[in-house]
C-alpha cells in the first residue's frame, strides 16, 4: 500500500489561499498494515466535494461562522465518497460505498465515535455516474434545492435570475426553475459557460459578466424584472439585482463568492439597499444544515432530484479533478472561475 | 369663514424640498358658503399627519414605488383627523370626528365616491389627545407594531437595536419590545432625545449618532450582539447593526430616511453585505398596507395600543406644528431631525 496523502491547513490565508503555505500537500502518518479501529472502518476515499465555503473555514479559529474553522496542523475535510476497506462495523461490510464528512486523504482509519459523520450510499436506482452524490445529489443540490423553494417561493411565469448559474448551485437551480416554469436568466463568466446553460441547460437567456456589466445585462434579458434572484456572487451582482427586482421580490443568499479572499473594506460598495425597503424584498441569508433546509427538504430532494437524473430531466457537469496533490489548486481555481460545472476531486 | 389654504406640490425637489418652489402654501378654490356634495361631507381639518415617506410621493409621475407620486398642482395628502361641519350622507353626522387619506387643506368638500377613504375615528376609550391617532394609533404605530411582530419575530430576552428611536416609529417599537421582555437599545439625533427614550421610555440603552459612531456604540452597548434591527435609517447605521447582528437575525426593514433626499450614486457605501449570508439573516421590507401587515394587524394592534395609552403604560409625544402654513417646512424639518416625537400639523 503506498504512502497517504492529505492536505493539510497550514497557516491562514490573506486573500486567495497559497498552495504550499496554507494548504500543503503531505503525507501523514499512518498504519500501513490499514489497521481497523474496533467498531469502526478502513476507508479508502474516492472522492471528495471541493466547495466555495471551505474559503471561509480557513480562518483563526477564533471567529466564529456558519462552519466550523479548520484545525491547523490537521487535515482539511469535506464531504467525500469513500469505499470501505475494513470493516469491524456491523453496519458495514467490505465495499461498501459510503459517503460523509471526511478528512481531504487517501485513507482514513475512522473509529466508531466518528461514523456518525457517514451513511451508505443511497443510490437505489443505481446511478452510474456517482460523483452526483457530491454535487446534484449532495450538498450543493440540497443547498440549490431548499432555498429555492423554501426562500425563493418560485411560482410558474416567474422570472428567476441566478448568479455562478454553470457553478454546482447554479445550475441546479437554474434547472429546478425551469422545471416549475420559471423564465430563468444566468450568469457566468465564459462564454462557454454561457453556451452550457443556454443550449444545455435550456436557460432562457443569460450572460457572460466578464464581457457584460449585470446591470446592463438584466435590463437587456429581463426588462420585465425579477421575481426571484438567487444570489451566489454578491457585489455588483446584487446591486444589479436589486435595481431589477419586482416589488416583493425573494433574494435567497447561498454566497457571495465574489467577496471570499476580499476584506470588508475592499468589497463592492451597494448603495441602492434603501430599495429593500421600497420594493418590500425579502433578503434571506441561509446554510443547507439551517433548521428548516436539510431537515425538511432531503427526502424530497433526493426523491425527485435521483429520478430526474436517471432519466435525463437534469443534466450535471462535473469538473474532475486528478490526484490528491492538485486539490489545493483545483480550490482556488473556483475563485477565479476556472471550474466548469461542479468541482470534485478524484484520488 | 375665511380662506381655504392648501400645501400644493409645485415642482419635484432634487435633494431636500424647497418651500416655495416644491411645496407652496396657496389658497385653492372653494365654495365658500361650504356646499356640501350630494351623499357627501363637507369637512373642517383638525390635525394631518407629517411623515417621512411623504417625501417619496414627491417624485416624478412615471416612476413608480410603494406609494403613489403627489400630482402636480394638487394638494399633497395625507392621513388626517377632521371634523364633520356638514353631512349628506347617512353614515355621518354633524360634529363627527373622522380619520382618513386627506388633502393637507383647511375645509374639505368630499363626495361620496372619496368616502372610502374615511372612517369614523375609533376611541371607545376615550382617549383625550386624539393627536395619537395619528401617530402610536395610526398609521406609524400600526408600522412598528405590525414590522415588530411579524417580521422580528420578538422572544423575552432577545437583543432589539431600533434607530430614529424616538421617532413615531420608533418610540412605539421600543415600547413594544420593553413589554414583551427585550432588551432595547436606541438611536437618536440629540441628547435631549436620549435623555427621553432611556428616562421616558424606558429603553435599556441608546446613543445619539452625531457624537457617537453606530458601530462604536452597538460594540459598547450590546456587545452580546443584537437579535432584531429595526431599520428606519439606513447607511452608517445599516453597516453597523449588520456587523452586530447574531447568527439568524432578523431586519425588519421600515425606511432609510438617510437616504430619502440623496441620489443613490451618493448615498452611503454598504460593503459587509456578505454577513446577511453568513449570518443567515432574514432583512425583509415592508411598508404598512402590504397584505399581512395592516390587514392582520389592525385590530390586535387597536385593541392592545388604546389601552396601554389610556393606562398610561404605553407613552406618545407629538411634535405639533401649528397653522398649515408651516406644514412645508416641518416635513422638511423630519430630515433633518428637528422634530421631537411623532410630527403632527395642527390646522
Amino acid at each position: 500500500m503506498p504512502g497517504n496523502v492529505a492536505i493539510i491547513f497550514t497557516d491562514i490565508p490573506s486573500g486567495l489561499p497559497v498552495v504550499g503555505k496554507d494548504l500543503t500537500v503531505r503525507s501523514v502518518s499512518y498504519d500501513s498494515t490499514g489497521a481497523c479501529p474496533e467498531n469502526g472502518l478502513f476507508l479508502q476515499s474516492l472522492y471528495a466535494s471541493i466547495d466555495p465555503y471551505q474559503r471561509g473555514r480557513m480562518r483563526p479559529a477564533h471567529i466564529k461562522s456558519y462552519s466550523p474553522p479548520f484545525i491547523l496542523g490537521q487535515p482539511i475535510n469535506n464531504r467525500g465518497i469513500a469505499k470501505v476497506l475494513r470493516s469491524k462495523n456491523p453496519n458495514y461490510k467490505e465495499g461498501d460505498i459510503v459517503v460523509g464528512m471526511l478528512p481531504i486523504q487517501e485513507y482514513i482509519a475512522l473509529d466508531d465515535k466518528r461514523l456518525f459523520l457517514l451513511r451508505q450510499l443511497n443510490n437505489p436506482l443505481g446511478i452510474e455516474d456517482i460523483r452526483v452524490f457530491l454535487g446534484a445529489l449532495g450538498m450543493p443540490g440540497l443547498t440549490a434545492y431548499a432555498g429555492f423553494y423554501k426562500i425563493g417561493k418560485p411560482k410558474k411565469g416567474d422570472t428567476i435570475f441566478v448568479s455562478a448559474a454553470s457553478g454546482a448551485v447554479g445550475q441546479m437551480v437554474g434547472q429546478l426553475a425551469k422545471l416549475e416554469g420559471l423564465k430563468v436568466i444566468g450568469s457566468v463568466g465564459s462564454d462557454e459557460k454561457l453556451e452550457f446553460i443556454t443550449k444545455e441547460l435550456g436557460f432562457d437567456g443569460g450572460f457572460n459578466y466578464k464581457k457584460e456589466k449585470p446591470a446592463a445585462a438584466l435590463q437587456r434579458l429581463a426588462p420585465e424584472g425579477l421575481d426571484i434572484y438567487y444570489e451566489n456572487v454578491g457585489g455588483e451582482h446584487l446591486e444589479a439585482a436589486l435595481d431589477s427586482m419586482k416589488d416583493f421580490g425573494r433574494i435567497p443568499m447561498c454566497g457571495t463568492i465574489a467577496g471570499y479572499n476580499t476584506p470588508v473594506e475592499q468589497q463592492y460598495p451597494v448603495r441602492n439597499y434603501s430599495l429593500i425597503f421600497s420594493k418590500r424584498l425579502t433578503v434571506r441569508g441561509f446554510v443547507v444544515s439551517d433548521t428548516g433546509f436539510a431537515d425538511k427538504y432531503d427526502k424530497e430532494h433526493q426523491e425527485r432530484v435521483q429520478k430526474w437524473i436517471k432519466d435525463g430531466t437534469i443534466k450535471t457537469t462535473t469538473w474532475e479533478v486528478q490526484g490528491i496533490e492538485n486539490a489545493p489548486e483545483a480550490l482556488t481555481a473556483l475563485f477565479s472561475g476556472r471550474n466548469f460545472g461542479k468541482a470534485v476531486l478524484k484520488y
